[in-house]
């Protein structure tokens, strides 16, 4: 990891690392907020999943996260949402291609070859934040809206990987919505049995693992209705017994000045389960 | 002044206005975020200035600013950083011209027609948000940089204007730096005394009210040597016996990762001042 950015950031350092990923094919940009008592010990790691259109910038400039994360201790790793550059298939839409991987191993050609930000964030980035940095093996995961699903997806995939997980205004039923009905039909093709695999709804009625779901969903979201539909996760986490905590925030929208309202609280969520005894 | 944006933000609204200014002869936007406290009572207001390239974005997109806005009840109001416009005079460089303003009222052909943003600052602005929103007449002001050098001047020269002010990494001798040689000779030409009349440092000598002056500086600022300089602040505050908090911050760069840092502490700095008993 070659680090190309590095600013002071409330006693900690906030930088950012590009590195090349043998998972995706190509140099990617992962941020990484380095809290002051990473200078003393190995401190968990939270990491956050961006959504559509974001890089590795958003969260560390928009979402005042560094703050929690330097009184908690914890460190924060938010790597870009795609594989990037000139060799790598892209799309004009925002919301297919670049900057629009949905966390998924892409099985279809043109993206197969380099859209697999799944395993990226599972396994390789993981390794590479823990064998480089002073990261303990204590992991959390959060996201926001294509990175809500991402986070959702992965914690619900892998009991014991993480010991907490939060969405922002996730995409809860990919399957069912614009959004993911588009890019699932890209990466992953028609096989409905594939999609469901990335389906937040559908993973909580098999999960073994009982990780309370902490979700965050403004009220006045311009998505809310069509691409969100957060209904849908109440009613599969009651069916499944699975705890969901589902806060809706009247008159929040889906930017960063939401984010940045309640990402405190989520660190806190994060804090409690991550420094709990083993 | 019309609102033409408006997030929900830690209880309150983070908004942006677009009015025209008759002081600049043309629209700006101004930045606006409303406490919870503001839809029971009028609040008191912090006036943010930004610096070089700004506009009325990067102080509420990068500073975390509304959470510690909402728990003391202050309103902040961050303008633009100069007139703009195809019929505004402008400059190839990033450090003269639109988004340079350096808070003077220019006195020189092609400025004069439009860059007068100090009266535009202590004045126009002030009179606009205390008619038009819940804005007590309690003031303070704050900045970044050519916002720094603009809150200093400000404050110095308009006693009983503001209860408080404070600075990020002021440009305190603008006279006597780069910056503020290219500005002051493009706006105000080769008047030295006139200068005097932008100049921290010189204004201090003369300065009737002994308001307290908050000052952080990063030691790894880029900027620190060329044009900042905050010795010279020290040695004209102590010289006047004015008092002066300088703050000096190892390894914190010139970016908004260190206004983020300490924006907290500027904001209880004012806050103590805002709700002193009259």
């Amino acid at each position: 990891m070659e680090r190309i950015a590095r600013n002071a950031c409330f006693g900690g350092w906030q930088d950012v690392y590009r590195h090349t990923s043998a998972v995706l094919g190509c140099p990617m940009h992962v941020a990484v907020y380095l809290p002051p008592q990473a200078q003393q010990r190995p401190v968990p790691v939270l990491y956050w999943l961006s959504g559509l259109t974001c890089t590795e910038q958003n969260f560390i400039t928009k979402a005042g996260a560094q703050r929690y994360a330097a009184e908690h201790g914890i460190m924060l790793v938010a790597p870009d949402t795609s594989p990037r550059g000139d060799g790598v298939a892209d799309d004009p839409a925002y919301d297919l291609g670049q900057g629009a991987g949905f966390y998924v191993n892409a099985t279809r050609a043109p993206w197969a070859a380099h859209y697999r930000m799944y395993d990226y964030v599972r396994d390789e980035l993981p390794a590479l934040i823990e064998a480089c940095l002073p990261a303990g093996s204590q992991r959390a995961i959060a996201g926001h809206s294509m990175g809500g699903h991402g986070a959702l997806v992965l914690a619900l995939r892998n009991p014991g990987r993480y010991r907490s997980v939060s969405a922002f205004a996730p995409i809860v039923a990919p399957g069912q919505v614009p959004w993911g009905e588009k890019a699932f039909s890209a990466y992953l093709g028609d096989d409905r049995e594939l999609w469901q695999q990335y389906d937040s709804c559908k993973l909580l009625a098999s999960a073994t693992e009982r990780l309370p779901l902490l979700v965050d969903q403004g009220e006045a979201d311009d998505f809310l209705a069509t691409q969100l539909q957060p209904e849908r996760l109440r009613a599969a986490a009651a069916a499944a017994g699975h705890p969901l905590t589902l806060r809706l925030h009247p008159g929040y929208d889906h930017s960063y000045y939401f984010i940045a309202s309640f990402i405190g609280d989520h660190i806190a969520h994060h804090a409690r389960a991550l420094f709990a005894a083993d």
